[in-house]
């Protein structure tokens, strides 16, 4: 990446407008307005804020930027959205592959977490997995895990955005005592952070079979009182929708709705087993859907089907989930596979296009996090959350069309600059707020931790 | 890499035996036997050849080699065997994609081929679609396409291990004028290439509903007669096989038994449509498949039922297809997603586990080919083809275990060298045999051609 500093002055500098950063790329793609791809444009930037998107040589001369970036052969995009992360479980990535669900759960994922998860843990993890997502292009993610004070503070310190889902479970845990408990302690966060401009709280239930009908009423109360956001595992798998039936005698999102949780200020995780009535339960109420394709993938929890859900009119985001389960964070294997899956699923190869797919990486995401007048597409007012893809590489040729290479040929290692509110978080692959050293040798310390090759 | 040409001189290099390559590596996996890991060991090679796997210190002791690699942080496996590919498509990635298939086809794919496809096309082409296959680990791939003498010819300059499956269709196109035509030609080069160490041919028949009965029993009773490998498309899609049950009354897999092509010499490419009979009759037979779970997904053909192919005995392999239906050539990624969509097919997380899935992108491949006793495996004897895969980056950490790693996390961006027959091939991700500049500068001259901006 070019990168200078202007110090040399120009006759007309005092008709200029004098901002932070001006971003030259050789192409745009600002999501909104929809299918648009701009070429050899700039990005004005003040305040942390988008002020203006237009040729490069009219911005130029119409400003005088503290800052100049000047992206050869790479594409800018909003940055991406990853509406699903248990960030501190990547400490557990490759630990237990290839089990079967309640084995893998139940053997290995809950007594290590058990024995290890707690605030150092927590805030080790959160710092290998932003360093991930800066390097592949996330610049907001939503997180449901364990200690969130430690994912907050971490998340503050890097620069990034972050929806802080603090986990509700009415059972003990290394956290909380019971779902009171952990109400009582996240709304405490929340007051932490209440004037924060990157972070936000929200409340994570964790799944139906997990948090009781006095608890989940309690939230519908709080949520819709604060305005605030609620996510939850929900349909994960076909046998949690049967057992759910069996017991209750109705299906879960159902029970939600007569909770009176489903709304716009709900994002449901997974969803892989939907029946009409879900579908129109989903729509009816403005209810978001958090798609996680390559964890439904990986634990056999079945086929989301997000083309007929994204005809219903229903927003569908795309998230990661953790890197146990994934083995890793980055959005745009995540959203290629999101867009491949559901040509497959719906038996149309024309199903969810390019630019479908980005917009549920980007601006859906946004919309399912409630932030989408701050973060999600390239717009004038909005933030400049920013992520530059270089499209110069060998398997991207030829480049017939650069949102189809983003999409269906790009990946995580083409990301090669990231800003959040207008500041560099990742420049030229380098972590401009993280020291990659440390949080590799932190990771080497809990690998050992775990294999019990120390303590 | 570290790398060095050996001139100093040892007081014990007497008893030393002199070899061209010694490779120390951080691990090798060899595939054969299977789920071992070997750590801190060297492999060495003489003439092309692997003559040992042994710990690295025992190996500085007993050979004296004229080059030494030192992989450190790196993974050693056998070089990646892509089964199925259509190398020269390369050329038109990202040209059409979200179509229907058959407007994909038929509007966009075919006419572009008729008005384009010749030797410089194909020649081009497939050195873009070799540059990635050696950054991205294959060693090995079978090509189906027009023009196979250029493929050839770009195959053994450059390098690689290649099965040139040249085409066979009864309708006029490009390269040949009917069925005999293509046979004809096609053992016309097979005569040019026979005593060639790395380069075979094999019968490609298009598919069922291109290449007619009397064409097909020609080619089995070739096959068996000359000990050649046969590959066809077959149940490409569920469509595919109930239009051809309506017109022959029986099911493509009988009839192709029925004409004596089903045996250890034949490969199945696809086969996403198959019943309980189909699977009898491959396992009966011998027959082996070509999985391309990528291209499957995106034009929406359908779900290959891997695990229970595998179950019953049946040789799965794994292909890229063409990079126009893909979009891409990385046999990692490709395993990676024939691994997790196996899991969900089967309904199974334990399906598929990662030791199978790298068996299916190299020895199963090898075999599917029929030369395995040539590669596909690290074993004393065979063609040193390899792959070393960099497990330092941070989204490989923690390293829990390295075969985990491999299939769920790394990509084709993280191989670093690649040899074949003992020749570096790929050096810290620079290639030695294909000029990339070229190679680059000839997309841009097709996308321009193409795209109808100069011709």
């Amino acid at each position: 990446m070019a990168n200078s500093n202007r110090s040399d002055s120009h006759n007309n500098s005092s008709k200029k407008q004098t901002i932070d950063t001006l971003i030259h790329a050789r192409w745009i793609i600002p999501v909104v307005p929809e299918k648009r791809v701009y070429e050899n444009c700039s990005l004005a930037i003040d305040n942390g804020t988008i002020r203006a998107i237009l040729p490069s040589l009219e911005a130029r001369n119409r400003f005088d930027a503290r800052e100049e970036h000047q992206l050869h052969n790479q594409l800018l995009i909003p940055g991406l959205v990853n509406t699903h992360n248990h960030a501190a479980m990547s400490l557990l990535r490759g630990f237990a592959d290839d089990r079967p669900l309640m084995t893998w759960l139940e053997k290995h994922i809950w007594p290590t977490e058990k024995q290890w998860v707690g605030p150092e843990f927590v805030a080790d993890g959160t710092r290998l997995a932003m360093a991930e997502m800066l390097r592949s292009g996330t610049t907001t993610f939503s997180d449901q895990y364990f200690f969130p004070e430690a994912t907050a503070a971490a998340a503050r310190e890097a620069g990034m955005r972050a929806q802080i889902a603090f986990p509700i479970i009415d059972f003990p845990n290394n956290w909380s005592r019971n779902g009171a408990d952990a109400i009582e302690k996240g709304l405490a966060l929340r007051d932490d952070y209440r004037s924060h401009s990157r972070i936000g709280l929200a409340f994570a239930p964790h799944a139906p079979y997990t948090v009781g009908d006095e608890t989940l009423r309690k939230i519908a109360i709080y949520a819709d009182e604060l305005g605030m956001a609620v996510q939850m595992h929900l349909h994960e798998t076909a046998a949690e929708v049967e057992k759910a039936i069996a017991e209750t005698g109705i299906r879960p999102t159902q029970r939600l709705h007569d909770l009176g949780l489903l709304s716009p200020q709900m994002l449901c995780v997974h969803m892989t087993a939907v029946d009409d009535s879900d579908i129109a339960l989903l729509q009816k109420t403005g209810t978001h859907i958090a798609h996680c394709p390559r964890s439904n993938l990986k634990l056999a929890s079945g086929f989301t089907p997000i083309a007929r859900l994204l005809e219903a009119g229903i927003n569908v985001s795309i998230g990661t989930d953790g890197a146990a389960s994934n083995n890793g964070l980055d959005m745009l294997t995540e959203t290629n596979t999101a867009a491949l899956l559901a040509k497959a699923v719906s038996g149309q190869a024309d199903a969810v296009p390019a630019h479908q797919a980005l917009a549920m990486a980007t601006i859906n995401g946004a919309r399912a996090l409630g932030i989408d007048d701050v973060t999600g597409s390239l717009e004038v007012g909005k933030a400049a959350d920013l992520c530059a893809i270089d499209l110069s590489e060998l398997e991207q040729q030829p480049l017939h069309d650069p949102l189809s290479q983003l999409i269906y040929t790009a990946n995580g290692h083409n990301v090669r600059n990231v800003w959040v509110a207008g500041k560099l978080l990742l420049k030229d692959r380098g972590l401009m707020t993280l020291n990659e050293e440390e949080v590799r040798q932190r990771a080497g310390v809990w690998r050992d931790r775990i294999a019990g090759r120390s303590s």
